[in-house]
C-alpha cells in the first residue's frame, strides 16, 4: 500500500506549481457571502470550485439552495470498492475584507510573500477555507492522476455561507441525507499545533445561549423613594448571575456535571505533556494568570471543561454621571460552553428553574433561547481517528497531537445528527494566520503538508476495508 | 399671645383673594432654569419675588451669582428682640413643563379648577416651590400687616438653581456665612401625611453615588477560545455587586451599620401607627409585596434604614441576538442611600477596600465618585421642631406625624454643614400634586393651612425667647 502512496506524494511535490497557481485563481474570486454586494462573486466560487473537482475526476454540481449554493461531488472510489466512504466538507465563501485599509496587498490579489517560515499565501481565504479545500482537491487529483482512481470512497460537500451564518445548509443535509451517507466527515478548517506537528481536533465543546431579562417594578423608580422597598430588577439579576459558580468557580446549576464526560486517558496525558504556553496565550490579552475552575489546567479549561461566561449585561442608567433610578428591567446574554454528553436542552431547563426559584416575589423573568449546540467529542478507539493519525505520522514523521477547541464548529454538529457520520477534524491552519483578519495568511509548508496528508489519509482509508 | 397670632390668622382668611390673586402672578413668570431660553424669566421671577417680600414689609435684594440670582430678605423682629433668628430656604425656579402636550391647561397660565378636596391651582411651580414659597411670605405679611412687625427676627434665602443643580448654592453660602447665619432653617419643599393632617420630615437620607468599572482582558474576546481560563469582567462585576448584600439583604461592607443611628423612639412609635398603606405605595408601581431588609416595615426601609441599589449596568454586547464575545470590561453605577450618622467618606472608603479585595488576580477596578451627601435627622428634643409641632397642631387641631423620606434634599445639608442651621422641614404638599409632572397643583387648602403654619409658627419661635 506504501507503494500506491509514494507516487502520488511525488505527484503533489512536481505539482506544486501548478496547485498554487489553481489555488491563487480561487483566492481571486471575492466570494464573500455575508454581503450580498459579492453575490456573483460567491456564484463563480461554486462554479469554480465545481470544476476543479471535475477536472480532478470526479462527478460534481452545483446544487442550489434558498441562499448561496452548494457544490457536491463523488467519487465511488475503485471498482468494486465497498469500504467506508468519506463525506469532506469545506467551504468556499470567505469573510468580508474589512477593513480594507490595513491589507498591505489587495484581498482579493493574492500574493507569495517570504516569511520567517518559508513562503506564505496572503489573501482573503488563503487558510479559510480555500487553502484548506484545495489541499484535499489536489489530493484528489493526485491521486486520480497516477491511479486512475481515489483509493475508497468520497462525498464532498462544499457550502457558501459558512461565514454568513450557514442557514441552507441543515435544510440540505435534511433533504439530501440518503445521498450524502458517509462513515465519517472530514472537516479541514481547524489547525495544527505548530508548524511542525500536526494535529486532529478531538472535541469541540457545545453552546447554550440565552438572554435573561428581569422584570420588577412596572416603571423606573426614584431610588431615594422606593430604595430598599422594591426589589431591584438589576440587584436580582447579578445575585442570580453569580450563583451561577460557587467558591471553585463550578458551575452550581443542579446536575450540571452528571453528563460531563472526561476527554480519554490517553489524550488527557498527551495535553498534560503538550507545553502549552499559558503566558503566551494570556500574555497576548493582557493577562498573566489562568483563571477559571479550580484544579484545572488551561488546556483543560479552554478545551474540555464547561463554563459559563455572560457575554453583555444592561439596565438602568448608561449614561455619563449620576442618575438615582430603579429599573422596570434588567437583561443579560448568557452562555454555558458544554462538553461531551452535556444534554443542551437538560441545561436550559435546569437553567429556567434555577432562575425562577431565586426569584423575588413581584419579579418575573423573561429567558429567550438563541439555539443550541452538543459538544463533540471523538469516540474513544476511533477507526477514522487512528486512520488520520497514522496519515499524519507518515507525512510529518511525527505523532499528531490531539488538541480540543474551545468554540463550536455548528456544521460538526449538524453532519453528526443528520448524517450520522462523526467528524474527522484535521486542519492545516496556524495561530498567527489572521483569519477573519486583514493580511490573512497561509504557510505554502502548511498547504504542502495538508495536500499530503489528505492523500495519505485515503490511503488509510481504503485499506481499512481489508 | 394667642392674642398676637388670631389677628394675622384672620387677616390671612380675609386676604386669600389677594394672596391667590400674588401667587397667580408668580406662577405666570416661566422661570425654568434649567433652560437657557427661559433667562430672562429666571431673572424677572427673582426681581418679582424680591418686590413682594419689600412689599410685605422686609429689607430684599437680588444678589448676583455665577448662575441665576438669590433673592435674599431680612427682618430683625421686633424692636430688641435677642431670640432665635429662622432662615427660611427656598426656590424660584421651577422644572421644565415638557411634555407640554399632556398638560390639560398652559403650564404658566395658572387656572384654579375643583378637585376631591375643593378648589386647586394649576401651573407649573404651583406646588414646588412657588405656593410653598408664597405661603410664608404672606405669612410674614400679613404679621407686619396686623402688629407692624415679626415676631421673631427672620433671614430667607431664595434660590433660582434648585431644579438644575444648585450650583451656585455653596459658594453663595460659604461667601456669605456670617451675613446668613441663623438658628434653624425653614425649608417648605416637602408633603403632608394627607390634606388633613400636617407633617414634618425629621429624616433624610444621604448618598454615595458611584461608578465601578472592571477591567480584564485588554481586548474583547472570543468566549469559545477564551471562556473559562480568563477573567470575565461582566461575571467579577455581577459577583462583586451581589456580595454587596446577605441573604437577610442586609449590606455586607465591614462596617457599614457601626454608624448608623435609628430613629428616636417617640417617632419609631408614632411611625408604627402611622397607617401606611403598603398596598397602595406598592401598587402604584406594579409591585404587591415589601422587599428589602429582613425584619423592617417598608416605612422603615424607606425611610430611616440605609440601601445599597445599582442604577445602571453595562458591558457586553447589548445588540439584538446573540454573540460569543467577553468584554474587556464592565460599568455599573451603584448607590448607597445613608442614614445618620453614616459617614459618606468612610463609607467610601470601605467600598473601595471592599471592591478592590475581591477582584481576580489580572482584573482592576475604576471608581469614580459622583458626589456625596449625609442623611439629615431632626436632633433629639430639638426646641425648634417641638415649635413647629405646637404651630401645626394648633392650626390643624391635630398632632403633626413626623414623617421621614428616603430622598435627598442637597441644599438641606449644604446650609447645616456651612451655616449650621439645623433643617426643619415643614411642608404642604400632597402625594398627588405631580410635581415635575404635567398638570402641577397646589390644593388651596394646602396652601391656606401653609400660610397659617407658617404664621403660627413665627409665633412660636418669638415666644421661644421668653
Amino acid at each position: 500500500m506504501t507503494d500506491e502512496l509514494n507516487p502520488v506524494l511525488d505527484h503533489l511535490r512536481n505539482d506544486s506549481a501548478g496547485a498554487l497557481d489553481r489555488l491563487f485563481d480561487f483566492l481571486r474570486i471575492p466570494s464573500v457571502s455575508a454581503d450580498p454586494a459579492y453575490k456573483a462573486g460567491v456564484a463563480r466560487a461554486a462554479d469554480w470550485v465545481c470544476d476543479q473537482l471535475r477536472s480532478a475526476g470526479l462527478n460534481a454540481a452545483v446544487r442550489p439552495t434558498a441562499g448561496h449554493p452548494m457544490v457536491v461531488a463523488k467519487h465511488e472510489g475503485p471498482p468494486g470498492y465497498d469500504g467506508p466512504r468519506l463525506l469532506y466538507y469545506g467551504h468556499y465563501d470567505v469573510q468580508p475584507a474589512d477593513p480594507i485599509d490595513l491589507w498591505k496587498s489587495g484581498a482579493f490579489e493574492p500574493v507569495l510573500i517570504d516569511g520567517p517560515r518559508g513562503k506564505r499565501i496572503v489573501a482573503r481565504g488563503a487558510c479559510d477555507d480555500k487553502g484548506q479545500v484545495m489541499s484535499f482537491i489536489e489530493a484528489f487529483r493526485a491521486w486520480i492522476k497516477v491511479h486512475g482512481t481515489l483509493p475508497c470512497a468520497v462525498t464532498i460537500l462544499l457550502e457558501g455561507e459558512e461565514e454568513s451564518g450557514s442557514e441552507s445548509l441543515e435544510p440540505f443535509l435534511e433533504a439530501n441525507k440518503i445521498d450524502l451517507k458517509a462513515d465519517a466527515c472530514v472537516v479541514s478548517d481547524t489547525g495544527m499545533w505548530d508548524i511542525e506537528t500536526p494535529a486532529i481536533t478531538t472535541n469541540l465543546r457545545g453552546l447554550v445561549y440565552v438572554e435573561i431579562t428581569i422584570h420588577g417594578p412596572n416603571k423606573d423608580l426614584h431610588s431615594g423613594l422606593y430604595g430598599g422597598a422594591v426589589p431591584n430588577p438589576i440587584n436580582v439579576l447579578t445575585s442570580i448571575l453569580s450563583s451561577l459558580h460557587d467558591e471553585k468557580r463550578r458551575i452550581t446549576l443542579p446536575g450540571f456535571y452528571d453528563d460531563v464526560k472526561e476527554v480519554p486517558t490517553r489524550i488527557q496525558e498527551q495535553r498534560a505533556n503538550l507545553g502549552f504556553d499559558d503566558a503566551e496565550f494570556l500574555g497576548s490579552v493582557g493577562l498573566t494568570n489562568s483563571y477559571g475552575e479550580a484544579d484545572r489546567s488551561t488546556v483543560e479549561r479552554t478545551w474540555s471543561r464547561p463554563t459559563c461566561d455572560i457575554n453583555g449585561i444592561y439596565g438602568g442608567y448608561m449614561g455619563k454621571g449620576a442618575k438615582t433610578v430603579i429599573a422596570s428591567h434588567a437583561t443579560a446574554k448568557v452562555s454555558f460552553r458544554l462538553v461531551a454528553d452535556q444534554d443542551p436542552h437538560k441545561i436550559l431547563k435546569t437553567l429556567r428553574a434555577f432562575v425562577t426559584a431565586k426569584l423575588p416575589k413581584d419579579c418575573r423573568a423573561e429567558i429567550t433561547e438563541f439555539g443550541v449546540n452538543r459538544a463533540f467529542q471523538v469516540p474513544d478507539g476511533s477507526a477514522f481517528l487512528a486512520a488520520a493519525e497514522r496519515a499524519l505520522g507518515r507525512v510529518y514523521g511525527r505523532n499528531a497531537v490531539l488538541i480540543g477547541s474551545g468554540g463550536s464548529i455548528p456544521a460538526v454538529g449538524a453532519i453528526q445528527r443528520i448524517l450520522g457520520a462523526p467528524a474527522l477534524l484535521m486542519g492545516f491552519g496556524l495561530d498567527d494566520d489572521c483569519v477573519h483578519s486583514p493580511n490573512e495568511k497561509f504557510e505554502v509548508g502548511c498547504f504542502d503538508g495538508a495536500k499530503k496528508s489528505h492523500a495519505a489519509l485515503l490511503a488509510e482509508v481504503g485499506r481499512m476495508r481489508l
